[in-house]
């Protein structure tokens, strides 16, 4: 089980040094196994961060988190066609392996686990995780098929890695709680992470996708955080649900997005909320700009709190 | 943890002696998984066996598989409601715990896992598995859920066990494809493996809702496997498919049996089949007798093989 260092390491010094051997690869799921049996044996404790690739700061915030909460950090990249409907961007989807596990080792990753479409999903290939309930609305509405996706994907990570934990971004925060569902329901002995939403100096959440974006669309982009950031601190002091969401789809239409859903929810079951309750809200969007399509949510946090 | 005998252990002697301290029986997951990692750090293989309970010999063979295969055997008696369709018969499904684990005590089972079901499905739970292809068709075409169902709860048991080795029976053939299928596709480590249908003497397929059986009903169930194994003889012998087939639903009928479906199938992919191709052959049975559900199948095996 050779280093293959895909990369020549020039560039920036790491902001944080690898520890051991630096960042192996690996394509082969027995190679993972073999890789991660011999950490077990060793008493190590395995972070897990699941990947498509392309990646942002975000990335390797989760990344280092792992990396905290365990002794090896295995990284996932797989674009997984599963989550993808035919009419949307996989095709086009930002790809640069290289670039990435540069980073990857930058940030201290000791594996960069890269699987073939093929070994993932062979011919006969037939079983899907559904999460009922959470997967529904938001995301889940435009995109029926995504969160199966998803979870299927997660749930084969899972089984291949068998992480003691993992870490995912709230900024796909209904991702997150699907997974959560999905341990917790599939009895999966692993701890799920959240981890906060990274951004850039001007607001924007770090994206693969906002690298679609036109130099016009990226001056407009930032709008969508300080919409719903507005949104979210208005509603904590007071202002109606229903009206301030109304006033929300107003200034981002007019700014250019179309809307896809602009919402207030529970931040763990998900539900909708007409008025504020006793668990935390969020404010979540979705919308396109242009051919690109964005996603952010934010907590609603009371004077009380 | 102490051992709980459920049984005082009095009837017939064990066919087997038990192994080590005889049967434990466990009903909380934090418990059945410390047992197991006890028994992993041990280095010792586990073999598991899922069934619903209501115990016969043919639930006893695939134990006895387990434990020729494995060094520890767990056995789960859950009843899974999650499987069972609101007009079927979950309420009324044999129940007989005592009864269970002493046989399973005779046999040399080392643990018996009996979760609640509000263990198994603590509210909130929301997360279904389905395996396509495979669980359409025959019992899926009239009981829709049911694959599903079961996928489901092995799955769960699978994560709570984590088993090396598991045994299903044959007379669920179809079941049996669909989680070698699942643990296929989510990459779960764990061998499965079938054990062959256990007969009554008569050749009537053992099966726990046989009790639903009156006198008179009993004495005509056999015919179900005579009615199979001379169509499978009929047709290895080289008669039209369509045609035997016709005999025999007009046979069973004739009997008193409600048809659900008579069909040859592919043993591997379970498509469907007018003719016999290369790969192995099955017939595939379920038909009500009475208000009993019974389900049968049997290999179609040529002279050249």
């Amino acid at each position: 089980m050779g280093k293959a260092m895909p990369h020549g390491g020039g560039g920036a010094a790491p902001p944080r040094a690898p520890e051991g051997d630096g960042l192996e690869t690996v394509a082969e799921l027995a190679q993972l196994r073999a890789r991660i049996a011999a950490w077990r044996r060793a008493g190590l404790r395995i972070g897990f961060v699941a990947t498509m690739g392309a990646l942002h700061e975000g990335h390797l915030s989760l990344v280092r988190k792992a990396h905290a909460l365990a002794d090896r950090v295995v990284v996932s990249i797989f674009l997984n066609p599963l989550q993808f409907a035919p009419s949307e961007d996989f095709a086009s989807y930002p790809r640069d392996e290289a670039g990435d596990c540069a980073k990857l080792r930058a940030v201290g990753a000791h594996l960069v686990y890269l699987p073939s479409a093929e070994q993932m999903y062979p011919e006969g290939f037939a079983t899907r995780v559904a999460v009922g309930g959470l997967s529904e609305g938001l995301c889940g509405r435009t995109r029926p098929q995504f969160f199966s996706g998803v979870a299927t994907v997660v749930l084969k990570l899972f089984n291949q890695v068998r992480p003691d934990v993992s870490v995912f971004g709230e900024k796909d925060f209904q991702q997150l709680k699907v997974i959560e569902r999905m341990v917790r329901d599939l009895d999966l002995d692993i701890e799920i992470v959240g981890a906060p939403i990274v951004r850039e100096r001007d607001g924007l959440a770090m994206s693969s996708r906002n690298a679609y974006l036109s130099a016009s669309e990226r001056a407009i982009a930032p709008e969508l955080y300080r919409t719903i950031r507005e949104l979210a601190q208005e509603i904590a002091h007071g202002a109606a649900i229903d009206e301030a969401i109304g006033a929300g789809r107003k200034r981002l239409s007019a700014l250019g997005f179309v809307v896809d859903y602009l919402e207030v929810r529970d931040s763990e079951s998900l539900r909708p909320l007409t008025q504020l309750g006793s668990g935390e809200a969020r404010v979540f969007v979705a919308a396109t700009l242009g051919r690109t399509r964005l996603i952010d949510n934010v907590a609603i946090v009371r004077e009380s709190q």
